[in-house]
């Protein structure tokens, strides 16, 4: 199985500008994706990065694309030489036993929806598949794989689930997950927060050190 | 398997207050219960509805109990005979395999995380476990097992994880079933609708009959 984890490494987690600056997002998005490399490795495979520029860790294997995403993600299909599975970069829930599931589904094609429609991980058996990441990817991810006459298992699963976007999804981090992505928020003063909904989060007031004298 | 579904019957779904009117929280509740209702049959088991006041729907067997939540919880759980699950009401996107995989897992304690701390489903085989549904409850109940002795098995599932509480869940209603709760948002006028993020909903604007002529 060839493991390819894209990442954005160009003003990443935009949406999470409300609560992170562009450094700190940086940051953040770098420790997300150690956390998916160290369940795959945890899995027993070997991933490599697809990123859109520089990546600020060690990788095992980088290639640098600067090319959208659905462009360099079917270029790596279209070469593919065994079964490529293809995982985004901002699953700090990762597990290795979700991710034995992927890998071990036995579809032409295995999907795992995220949040709000997207595709947050598949595995591809089959040359005649090409990815479409925009919008509601899942669904075109479905449409496509049927037109092709290709099977199709979707896997259920929740850790593969939730892709970190929006500032209420890190909650899930802090909840369910002790990794990196989890100490990086913890050490920029994020804790949970209950109201009489959903567990939310609150950044502790940091000392505006430049303020002072 | 005794298997429970908690219902709030009484001014249900309050979060929801801004895309709908109490009567259609109302039925939008009752439809997502019929779906998990559907599921728990699809998978072979017979649901009882733990309901805080009167039903609108045909439940194979009610039983109406005005306490909190935990405490009605806790008397089912304290009397019961055998394996008890239980499943929140407002989980649409459940299905009979993902019930399958939540019935036949071996834990003494069964737990299903859902969006935001909660616990959506969980399945008890063991007396000492109590439930305490307030706050980051998933935690809470991992806290509990543990105290207590119990080995835990955490499911790993998608279509279990997702509650619907809030507009943004409606897109995955929508998006990923085709049930009862879908034909109801459907018919109030409700569709996906994509920008650049996730995917969410709009609702078509219906016509205003009161103010005509």
């Amino acid at each position: 199985m060839r493991v390819i984890v894209p990442f954005d490494s160009c003003n990443p987690k935009t949406r999470l500008s409300e609560v992170l600056s562009p450094s700190e997002r940086e940051g953040f998005a770098t420790a997300m994706l150690a956390d998916v490399l160290d369940a795959v490795d945890a899995a027993a495979e070997s991933p490599t990065v697809l990123a859109s520029g520089p990546v600020g860790i060690d990788a095992a294997d980088t290639i640098v694309d600067e090319r959208p995403l659905s462009t360099a993600v079917n270029d790596q299909l279209r070469t593919a030489t065994e079964p490529v599975a293809v995982l985004m970069a901002d699953l700090p829930l990762a597990t290795a036993s979700a991710l034995d599931r992927l890998f071990s589904a036995s579809g032409e094609v295995v999907l795992a929806r995220g949040v709000g429609g997207g595709t947050n991980a598949l595995v591809v058996r089959r040359p005649e598949f090409t990815v479409d990441y925009h919008d509601a990817s899942y669904l075109d991810h479905l449409a496509i794989a049927r037109d092709r006459g290709l099977a199709v298992e979707e896997l259920d699963s929740y850790s593969l689930g939730i892709d970190v976007d929006e500032p209420a999804d890190l909650a899930e981090v802090l909840l369910h997950t002790d990794g990196r992505s989890a100490r990086w928020l913890r050490s920029a003063g994020f804790t949970l927060a209950t109201d009489d909904g959903r567990v939310g989060v609150v950044r502790a007031e940091r000392p505006a050190v430049e303020a002072r004298e």
